[in-house]
């Protein structure tokens, strides 16, 4: 592979040869173990969150996914429960042992988001926002770091070493598709990324199928083709009425798609001699 | 044209015929005007930007454009010298009756960068930075919106009606170059979106064909184009010393390029029944 | 501009330093001629044909384009009259003292097109043909090599060296439009590539706004700007009734948008130096 | 997933509810089975073709891959061995009692491939040659039609109806990467495109991982991907001595690393209830 002096420094191998683990209160991220977010994508009401949060509980997910505050390409799209959809999340994980994922769009919600989440989430549309990028390279708590959709594997772990050499060293990175002339999909979601991404820098890399494809029927067979090609795990939409969200409904699993899922992915992991991390007993306490 | 209903409506040429036309203290950007705004990448010394300020003021250029905050994307780039820049580029720019031009990245920011410049850019990486188009929106002086470097047309539009329909008409659009496979041009300049938006919007709208080809013998050829396409007119990168520029020298024109570059728009305009302004006698006055 | 040793030789301008300017039986390409091709997207009837063909002689365009045989996308879509468009076309031409720019699609067709044509074009799903590059660089008429949808600049040069190192020097080559993300216009037109071309290659450039945006209110303005940054001419489909048309409708000009685009380039090739070439009294001779 | 009207048809999944399955001598491609083809990225001479077939026989793999005729971007660049590759090919298989895969570049050529291979290659370049598609149409051997680097999935499922309406409905789709802005791999695989063409066409699909990402590093993890999303096969380029290839070394694999592939891909095949065809006995046999 590529020899050439890279621009980067803190997020690469050569800086740290081990893989990056880290740790929350339920679980680990990286390492052996594969780890699974799942949730819907907008936190629509309490009925919803607390019925997606029982199932995922039940299935022994660890990390409840969900938007509170929702960056929309127009002003007039549904922007999120904001701190009352955070406030939901937080109530639902916490009765179910769970921890919680949840995008922060802007510096002024640092402190709420971090407040309730247990990673924060840079979105797509963020992955340069270079103010935003310093605020989470302050704090303690892990930063899931998705792609932006045109930036190249440079960019992208450029971006994080805002966050390392800020002095954050919990960054996750999130695969989620890139733009390119194919509408047959949503995004193309960019796999090859993910062995590379290993090769080059010790940070876990996770992989978001709904939002990489956008369509139902390609998340679990992504899902399953993420973690053969060596991610430390996926994040998938998961809606109890799917057809009824008030947001990227045709990208979210109904329930019984998503234990499938879960029974392909065991299998897979296992050819990595990974597991996923949800057979534990210890619970996530607040 | 197309016809389909369209999710923008405040910048859409539906909900107003005519031209938006930006009063400036010393110019005015759309209409029949058509606008050069020209300075370096990034201001770099006291030495640097008045030299390069009085230049284009003998040539009577109205607007001086240059990065005093700049955002890049490795954390161990030159970042600017920050106020440092702003108080420099403001005190070259009253010394010659000019307007300045210059990048606002953070919402922290936009009160300082607002009190020294004329009009503030959000660059292509905060085009979908929603609270900083919502800070934006509050202002009342003029934002020049880059498009983001994978936006669509649609996307672009609906950016610049977060900052409408906060309050804020005075946008200028600004295409500077989409990211494509081909890499012989730092960007592929998308000279064909000018008349689309034109058509479908009432906005004024230039062109950057520094960034957008990356290559300096371009910028000229690519100027004379967008004119040409519709353009309100273009920003182009200018230095007294390319070959030592910090940042982007080998995109930036000699004075005497600059020279030739005016007399072809001039008569380019011609074509299109508009005028270069800037025989005007008229200075700003602070 | 890049320094580095080029993979290209016949067709760069460190081989030969002037432009390459070819001559046709009425009037020649490059040089300080801006070439104006005009003509439906495929010929469809003795009635059209002619129709067109006098209108265009009628403003001097001694250039008619018009498509015999058509790739399509489709096994299904309409694939040209064939020779019998191949005859019409040369006898409308013939009549008018005009010469013929057609496509050929195969090898087995190159003595069938080489017999009615005056430039062969190869389209954009053809520029890496290199079975039918082989045999045009064995003709001694002109070649209109398209940009291949995707190709970089690089690989089109390559492709016309193919045709070079073959024997035929006659090679013009002719920009249409990449395919990118965005989907507002059918393609992007990259004007930006015309000045670079014509910085490495002395071979003429034209470009293609009618299939370069899809769009017909584009053509104008982006004729009149590829003329600005430096093309040799443009190529654009002109029809009588476009509403009716069998193919590319949507982007066929009316006759009088025809005309006023005639006016712009005119004007503004004078910018650069240039004149149209249809002022002239000699006509071609069969 | 997508509703509306679709222009294709033969290849749809409504046209044909069951999958496709393609008899050869000693194998069958689609269905249950997955299929491995592997050998060098061009024959070189009769010691590296026999010592790849004899290593590759050993590990029962049944299906030869190598490029006899090869498509260069460059006229300069070596083209392969040509008919004496295909003879080569043909005896090292034979021996071995294996089928051979190679491209045909031109229709001039496919009498002399159809002669010594058992399944012709059309090449990404030649996705849209329909002159070359309507020959493959009329011959009883099945194709293996790549992608083209920048083709929709609706414009490669038309060029094998191309295929299909001229009578041959053998066709084997092959995704070997498309064109995006990304340069860190050679092209962008894209592995969501696998179970997208399996819910829409009856034929089956095979992936080329070592095109896809020009990494050596990277074939083993998107060979395994590839097949956990549900592709019916990969095809990887071996080579005795890749540091020494004439083509494409860097993303060949050396034997050890392919004996691993085959392991993690018995593997993953196992999860979706599949099997790797090369455990039979049944020799092919001229």
């Amino acid at each position: 592979m590529e020899n050439k002096r890279k621009p980067y420094q803190l997020v690469s191998r050569e800086w740290k040869k081990e893989d990056t683990v880290i740790s929350l209160k339920n679980t680990k991220i990286g390492g052996n173990n594969i780890t699974l977010i799942a949730g819907p994508c907008a936190v629509e009401n309490e009925d919803q969150i607390f019925t997606i949060c029982e199932f995922l509980s039940k299935k022994n997910i660890k990390l409840l996914r969900g938007g509170a505050y929702k960056p929309r390409t127009s002003p007039y799209s549904f922007q999120g429960l904001k701190k009352d959809g955070l406030i939901l999340m937080r109530q639902a994980a916490d009765k179910y042992g769970m921890g919680v994922v949840t995008e922060v769009m802007e510096t002024t919600l640092v402190d709420e988001v971090y407040h309730y989440a247990d990673i924060l989430q840079v979105g797509t549309r963020n992955m340069q926002n270079y103010q935003l990028l310093r605020a989470l390279s302050k704090i303690d708590k892990p930063i899931l770091l998705k792609r932006g959709m045109s930036s190249t594997l440079e960019e992208w772990l450029l971006a994080a070493e805002y966050i390392l050499s800020g002095g954050n060293e919990k960054v996750i990175l999130c695969e989620r598709g890139i733009r390119t002339f194919e509408t047959a999909t949503r995004n193309t979601l960019d796999l090859s990324i993910v062995p590379l991404i290993k090769a080059l820098s010790h940070l876990p890399i996770i992989v978001d199928p709904s939002q990489g494809t956008g369509i139902r029927e390609l998340v679990t067979p992504m899902s399953v083709a993420a973690i053969a090609a060596g991610a430390d795990g996926v994040m998938v939409e998961v809606h109890n009425y799917p057809e009824e969200a008030l947001s990227d409904g045709p990208q979210s699993l109904y329930f019984d798609q998503f234990t499938a899922l879960m029974e392909k992915v065991e299998k897979v992991a296992e050819i990595n001699n990974r597991s996923v991390d949800y057979h534990s007993d210890e619970k996530l306490v607040y």
